[in-house]
């Protein structure tokens, strides 16, 4: 199964694609997208739709997973940050494509198995199970390691199910 | 010159179109898209794009208005608010629309006259502006009144710009 995650923000958009085969990861993508500082919020969502359209056209993800938010500085920066999680969320759901979230905690413990691991810890980490050369740019790590997680945890529930058919 | 002025919101987005025919201005048409209170955030911004999509599709505005947004409650309902903006805005933008932002004052201003016009007076003024038979469901009704601040900003727009061109 191929999956795209999203770490979407207002002037940097991170992406991460990897194949699960099995139990294992294959990292395939990953990059940040950026919008000019002097756009107005229409082009900047536009900038981010149509980068992430395209990404999924070439890729052709089966899943997209995004980091869940509850938390932000404050009020301006939610409604920015809303903005463009709208725009990469809608690329996905336009498509057909199953969009899942998980909190900052699930992803940190499925990717550095500490839910209060540090960002460069949780950076590093990715760096290992991708088998990156270098450490990713951070929005595009923070968009691998959401993929990641939803790759355990559709693991989890597939092994899950597994154990409940035998049962029957 | 036709304007869709669009009022998002996670659960409920307004909106309504005017022709804008020399200085009159003809009600087409306005409502209000519903989210379902079970559904998760892809589902409700799927459902806020795709029926402004149509909408847009069938009434073929020229422009798009929405309310700029400076502050919301919190940190949280502005995270939603910008998520359904973003959607909202977005379908306008993927097919070609320019997309203008007002604030609440330059909205007030342009409907009743006044920059802290009660919510009531400026609903009221919009039922006697579009000539409606009554008061408009809230967003549908606001959206209406974005719509109008937009016609009369580009209206200004042109009177100053042949002025100018007089002038020369």
């Amino acid at each position: 199964m191929r999956i795209l995650g999203i770490d979407p923000g207002s002037r940097a958009t991170g992406y991460g694609i990897l194949e699960k085969e099995g139990n294992r990861l294959r990292h395939i993508d990953n990059g940040a997208i950026f919008t000019r500082s002097g756009d107005e919020i229409p082009q900047r969502l536009e900038t981010i739709h149509s980068h992430l359209c395209r990404i999924i056209d070439q890729y052709r993800p089966q899943a997209m997973a995004v980091e869940q938010i509850f938390l932000s500085k404050n009020a301006l920066s939610a409604l920015k940050l809303g903005h463009a999680r709208g725009a990469a969320i809608l690329a996905g759901v336009n498509v057909g494509l199953a969009v899942h979230e998980y909190t900052a905690m699930q992803v940190k413990s499925a990717v550095a198995g500490y839910g209060r691991a540090d960002k460069r810890q949780v950076q590093e980490m990715v760096r290992i199970l991708m088998n990156l050369p270098e450490i990713a740019q951070e929005d595009a790590s923070d968009a691998l390691a959401v993929a990641i997680c939803h790759a355990h945890s559709c693991g989890l529930n597939n092994r899950l199910e597994s154990a409940l058919a035998r049962q029957r």
